[in-house]
């Protein structure tokens, strides 16, 4: 069943969930902050935006215009509803469709920035049954692998433009040497941990296509503080 | 001329430093607490030892063999003094040579544990310039590059053994692929950052020889306190 929430950190906009296929989550808020939106950013991507909530909140740190490719297409008309219900049609695209087609069609260098929530889990039998067709691909490389979305990336990307995804810790050397192969150079990384003592347990990326090595890391974010509350940096997003 | 100083953390240990070289810094001082020592640990190489402080402080957490490599002759002489002033003579040995030479003439799958605090740098031309021929080559990757040190290592290490080092932030990338390139999988990570909110300016990571992908980020180190004071985790290294 279709419900309306509030997007975290944003009291005017609203997004369209479906519990049963997955709500937005903290990693689209990190993502949405992390990511370098260059002053003079024209055109934003993002491969397999889900309902939106990147697309949304990236709407309030920019005028860029803004596409959102989605391969499920009760995923895509969720995102679509969002849209119009926030009247941002003009700025956000949803397109339905598989990012892999989109880039063989599209011409290439034509975005400044992409941004990926990408499926976490590499594929394996036990992970392939008792889970709903929607949760299996939005979290498992079924339709999308890192190799699949970094050489569309590298397609789509203008010259020195970036790409910022957020994965999982244990993959961060799966996520470095692909971005690398495809001459998509990390420059930024930020490491988020629950809470103080414990080990991260998300990683945000950024590249930029055939950038210059120079990685910097970021101060670490804690999501909560030792009593369960938010940290004042996530609290920053929220409200 | 040389000094005769505490090793940090431990009154009983000496070390003797000759400034004009290099002295040992706080880079030795967390990779010796960061790298796994595996209970049944026979053997320990340390590539690149220096004055040998690494091997002085592994000392104290193992009774296990220890082996120093270093290339310089004055530096292993130094790390000799050490060994000697400290009666360690049976449990370290220090040799004078190229790793990549010693490599080359020893068994293969010895060591349980290898250790290196390698040169950052890579070699480029200004770097060259003004700077000590002592610390041009501990620095720069004059005499051993990443691929020099993880074939060595690959090469050496038991199976399932673990190499830990030390480097800088911007050369993750670098560090995790040449490690993946010689089946060397990395397996934890550490981050240190000079003090809460900035960015981090050391690197700690461990892999292991054929080992299964995996990696854990721990949480992070923090030298100093806002007011300059180092904080309680560094303490304990020191005192």
């Amino acid at each position: 069943m279709e419900e309306i929430n509030h997007v975290l950190g944003y009291p005017d906009l609203l997004i369209v969930q479906d519990p049963q296929m997955l709500r937005f989550s903290l990693d689209a808020v990190l993502l949405s902050h992390f990511v370098t939106i260059p002053a003079k950013c024209q055109s934003i991507l993002d491969i397999g935006c889900g309902n939106a909530p990147v697309p949304l909140i990236l709407s309030r740190r920019t005028k860029a215009r803004i596409v959102g490719v989605e391969i499920q297409e009760a995923v895509a008309d969720l995102a679509k509803k969002s849209v119009d219900l926030n009247h941002l049609e003009e700025q956000i695209s949803i397109i339905t469709g598989d990012v892999k087609e989109y880039a063989k069609e599209q011409e290439s260098d034509q975005f400044d920035v992409i941004v990926c929530n990408p499926p976490f889990f590499p594929l394996c039998e036990e992970t392939l049954t008792n889970v709903s067709e929607y949760k299996r691909i939005a979290r498992h490389e079924f339709c999308l692998t890192l190799e699949d979305l970094f050489k569309s990336a590298r397609k789509l990307l203008k010259n020195g433009g970036v790409i910022g995804i957020v994965h999982r810790p244990d993959r961060l050397v799966d996520v470095l040497s692909c971005m690398r192969e495809h001459h998509i150079e990390p420059k930024r990384i930020q490491l988020i941990y629950p809470r103080e003592g414990k080990e991260a347990h998300m990683l945000l990326v950024e590249g930029a296509k055939d950038g210059k090595p120079g990685l910097r890391i970021l101060p670490p974010i804690y999501v909560h503080e030792s009593d369960g509350s938010y940290t004042l940096a996530l609290q920053q997003f929220f409200e």
